[in-house]
């Protein structure tokens, strides 16, 4: 017998020899039915697999991340036995699993058109309906090395193996693969599934290589997924953050500043928008506003830290013959603050705060319009607390993430990361920061992914993640416990017995980059803001030359109360003017007529709602700063 | 006879050989009185100077700045002979005139102490009352070295003259000095002056040459004059901003970072202020903000000739192995984004701001707190105008600088630039840039002072100088038309015609820098702001706890409308919490006790003012939230 031991801490007792197919089937018969592979011991076998030793066991069922990614591997090796049979001669490279679906690595002597793919799809879809069973073999390197002795790539990925490893080969029906596995029990078992795209890649990424072809595909559990993923393509090619960037002229990029966001006046109205935001609630929040300068010198960086660790994302000036960098993170100017006056328990915590532009080195490579850039300003703060003041305070900062991403309608998920191997500080403020933050999860009932010992050595952290209009995920704020800025600074306030102390320090940001957030925003509302953040909030379009000073009075009136107005006095016909107004995704546009006039109404059409209504002008301007007062979405 | 011009354009025939003094005598018994000199055809001659030659003149008065120059020269004068009757031995170095007074070199056998000083500036109180007459000799090369022979440092300033140039010797009682002139008539014209300290100083400056004393004194028309001055160096002394901003916490500076501030939270409240008012007039007058990157490229400042001109004022790195400058000015990234798109007449003027932080170099003693650093906020923008828009945009900058002196109370005087030597341009544009300046500066009444051939090479300019409590004055808005960069950048329009068209550029700060003028702030008024820029606009002092509920609700009233108010709730003594707001120059104190919360009513003290007064919380709040909306000083 061997004793199994399972995710829920729970052990069972099978004969030696029970396959993990057996196991899941006595677990359950629908976990039976689910069942793709096991991970045992933390490494993953097929569902054949038997067992011979006591140990843990992961079912992994179809519908996990983990299961769906065996799905797309073995799709990867229907891709490449379908090529196989539409053309003989191919020789194949590797075929791994990847975002949402695979490729397969290809030579072939001519190059694959989008019919191929086609065809290639169809040969596919006539194996799954084959439904062969995929078996694993054993072999020797000598046994590997005759099996694939016509496929040149396989051949040199088994030059870099040695006689006593274990090599594993697939087959399905007439195909055979060199492959690790584990996969599916049988290509029936295969969902939904399409072909993308094709495209070039070196073999092995080496440019000395022969350049093979790259056909990529996606997999999910069900159709509906697939179609959704298309969907959410589609969507986001049209939410793409640096069209409608141009577009709705928000920003833009010059090549004498690769990375570095030129701020046009609409996209700055909407920057200042959300840095006044910010800045509001942290003022209500008791937080502290500074500013520290841009450049610091070396001596300053090689305390911090930074120097030897951060190096390579820095950028570097002189001043007076000494060595300075640009500033990577506003930490040290914020200690330097700290230490500038002496700090009595009782003006703790103190909360320091900045908008702080901050410059990181990234590959030319890595850009990609805002969202990642190698100058952005973050809305950084650091909060010097008294050990038992962390947990309140992680409690306010939660406050206030939740408020900022309501504000903006976004999902969001809690990650809390803990005590890496190699971390620094004593082992008490360690487990009693940790507990700190696990209380203030439980208390507030948010339920939080758990990455044990992925912390920062300096402190364990909290990071939040959230999810877009098209369910897209990224990571913005964060809460940092910091142990070993306060020693690296020397920083201490004087406790109540008159002795000297050390702070802890919490790093947090909200949006994290301003630049990167607003990046995130263009696509969250693709590009159509809340009112609040509009540039233009109300375009009022005159039927006539004869209604533009009542246009002016209705402009004035709403200006009064800070609304963003523009009249369109262009030549060009309404409906025009309406359509154009819609491009810029304008969120009230009014049509001024005689019976607007008349009535001393406002034809108002909402952006994205084909009816226009008439409202009384007052009743529209009580409307419109209610939503920006309370920021509605 | 000559034929002698006059200032205001008359001419006066004199018989050949009539000196200046008669001449001055001839207008007026009054001017005869008062004149000292003459300039004549530009340069400065004595009173006894003869006139052979037609020429123009102008008689110097002791009341003009000039006059008042060559009284402070003849002091020296009169210093230096004081000495010698002290120190028989006294080797004489120069004696000049600089701001406020003037200075000697001296060498001694010994250092002189604050007493010798006194006895100096007795002697040369008896030397004025001698009323000797000061004559003024020619001298030939030889003479002049034989009159001098026991002074080295003048045999020296003899070495580098030759005998074909005029010497002059000013001679006073027994006292001779080598001196170009022109000086006053006699040494009881001298009025009233001061000696203030010694310090040494190298002869010419050359460290390897003797180390001189140098005694410097002040001289004025009048004591009133006089005591002024020392009036203004005790408050400026009271009101540096280095001292005020370390003893109100508004800033600080780092060895880690020298010449460039650290906003603290009180200082970066008001500098937010600051950024806020600025942006809201920008606002309503149609300014569109613009944020532009840090660095940009080498090319870049190549095209824009700061690589050629302003290198050695900026600071540079390495980006991908290319060359980056941290911008010294903004001008640059905002050509580029006027670049990024069409634009037609009906367009213009373009009013593109930008808080722009910049980074100068400045040599490391010439720094000087706030006033003199190497990073600053420009409250910057450029305007690009169609050539017809010159006169009405320079208007509209006029009456924003106007509003915004005014708001701080600041007087400010005018001086525009012409067209310099070297300008680049065509003349039409010239001419017709500077007669709109003229026009501008005429139609507002505005007195200014003319500085022919001052301009810019690329453009006529207009800087306003502020006149700060302490009626000391600071250069900050500028308005300078820029006829080069539109044309290095290639920028055009469309004309009306559909041609296309080059507009010119507007160069505008009216802070100049934010950092700057938040330090000649400070000063102005000597850290007693008015209540819109206080960091605690008011501070309340319970006079017991039982006080503080009531405390709470007086503030969360005021808070509720952005007042910033803060309790002290320490256990110190009501008169010393008073004080302390005192010393922090809080300007609303509201003390709270049994009466006021009976009554509804706080004790308000307004800082400066001895007496307090019943008000009560309503009337109270009004008021401040009138006075902080106001912007009131």
């Amino acid at each position: 017998m061997v004793k199994i031991q399972f995710p829920d801490g729970q052990c069972k007792e099978f004969v030696r020899g029970t396959t993990v197919a057996e196991v899941a089937q006595s677990i359950s018969a629908s976990l039976g039915k689910l069942a793709v592979a096991g991970k045992l011991n933390g490494g993953l076998v097929d569902l054949d697999f038997k067992l011979s030793d006591d140990a843990q066991l992961v079912v992994i069922s179809i519908d996990s991340q983990e299961g769906l990614e065996i799905m797309r591997h073995t799709t990867a090796h229907v891709l490449a036995q379908a090529v196989k049979r539409l053309f003989a001669d191919v020789k194949l490279g590797i075929g791994p699993v990847i975002e949402d679906g695979f490729y397969y690595d290809l030579n072939l002597e001519r190059s694959l058109t989008p019919e191929d793919l086609l065809t290639i799809e169809k040969e596919m879809l006539k194996i799954v309906k084959e439904d062969m069973e995929i078996k694993r073999l054993g072999v020797t390197l000598e046994e590997a090395r005759r099996l694939f002795k016509n496929q040149p790539y396989k051949l040199e990925i088994l030059d870099d193996l040695t006689s006593d490893q274990n090599i594993s080969v697939y087959q399905q029906g007439e195909f055979m693969d060199l492959c690790r596995g584990p996969h599916l029990r049988s290509t029936g078992k295969i969902k939904a599934f399409k072909l993308a795209k094709v495209s070039g890649a070196y073999w092995r990424g080496d440019k000395e290589n022969d350049v093979l072809q790259r056909v990529y595909g996606v997999a999910f559990h069900k159709d509906t997924d697939l179609k959704n993923h298309f969907h959410i393509l589609v969507e986001a090619a049209k939410r793409d953050h640096r069209k409608l960037g141009k577009q709705l002229e928000l920003f833009m990029f010059s090549e004498e500043a690769p990375g570095m966001p030129f701020y046009l006046p609409k996209g700055q109205i909407i920057r200042n928008e959300l840095e006044r935001f910010a800045r509001e609630l942290q003022e209500s929040a008791s937080y502290e506003e500074v500013r520290t300068p841009f450049m610091l010198n070396q001596k300053l960086w090689e305390k911090s830290g930074h120097w030897d660790h951060y190096k390579e994302n820095m950028y570097f000036t002189e001043v007076d013959e000494k060595s300075y960098a640009l500033k990577p993170m506003n930490c040290p100017g914020h200690m330097l603050i700290f230490k500038n006056k002496l700090h009595s328990y009782r003006d703790l915590p103190v909360r320091m705060a900045e908008f702080g532009q901050v410059h990181r080195h990234e590959y030319s490579g890595a850009l990609n319009g805002m969202l990642r850039v190698r100058t952005f300003c973050q809305d950084d703060a650091h909060i010097f607390v008294r050990e038992d003041q962390i947990e309140s305070e992680i409690k306010q900062i939660f406050q206030l993430v939740d408020k900022v991403y309501q504000t903006f309608g976004f999902d969001y998920s809690v990650e809390l990361s803990t005590r890496p191997e190699d971390s620094l500080g004593d082992d008490m403020l360690w487990e009693h920061a940790e507990s700190a933050l696990t209380n203030v999860l439980n208390d507030l009932g948010m339920a939080y992914h758990l990455n044990i010992g992925d912390g920062a050595f300096y402190g364990p952290k909290i990071d939040f993640h959230i999810k877009d209009a098209l369910k897209r995920s990224h990571q913005c704020a964060t809460i940092q416990l910091d142990f070993q800025m306060p020693e690296k600074f020397d920083l201490h306030y004087v406790n109540e017995q008159g002795e000297k102390q050390r702070p802890v320090v919490i790093h947090r940001a909200v949006f994290g980059s301003i630049d990167r957030f607003f990046g995130i925003l263009v696509e969250h509302f693709g590009g159509a803001f809340p009112v609040w953040l509009a540039p233009v909030q109300v375009e009022i379009i005159p039927v006539s030359d004869v209604h533009i000073d009542y246009c002016k009075m209705v402009k004035s009136l709403l200006s009064k109360d800070g609304v963003r107005v523009e009249i369109n006095r262009s030549s060009e016909k309404i409906g025009y003017k309406i359509r154009a107004a819609q491009l810029q995704k304008v969120p009230c546009v009014l049509v001024v007529g005689d019976r607007e006039v008349a009535n001393r109404c406002v034809n108002l059409r909402r952006y994205g709602q084909k009816d226009s209504e008439l409202v009384a002008v007052d009743s529209f301007k009580e409307q419109i700063v209610n939503e920006i007062i309370q920021k509605l979405i």
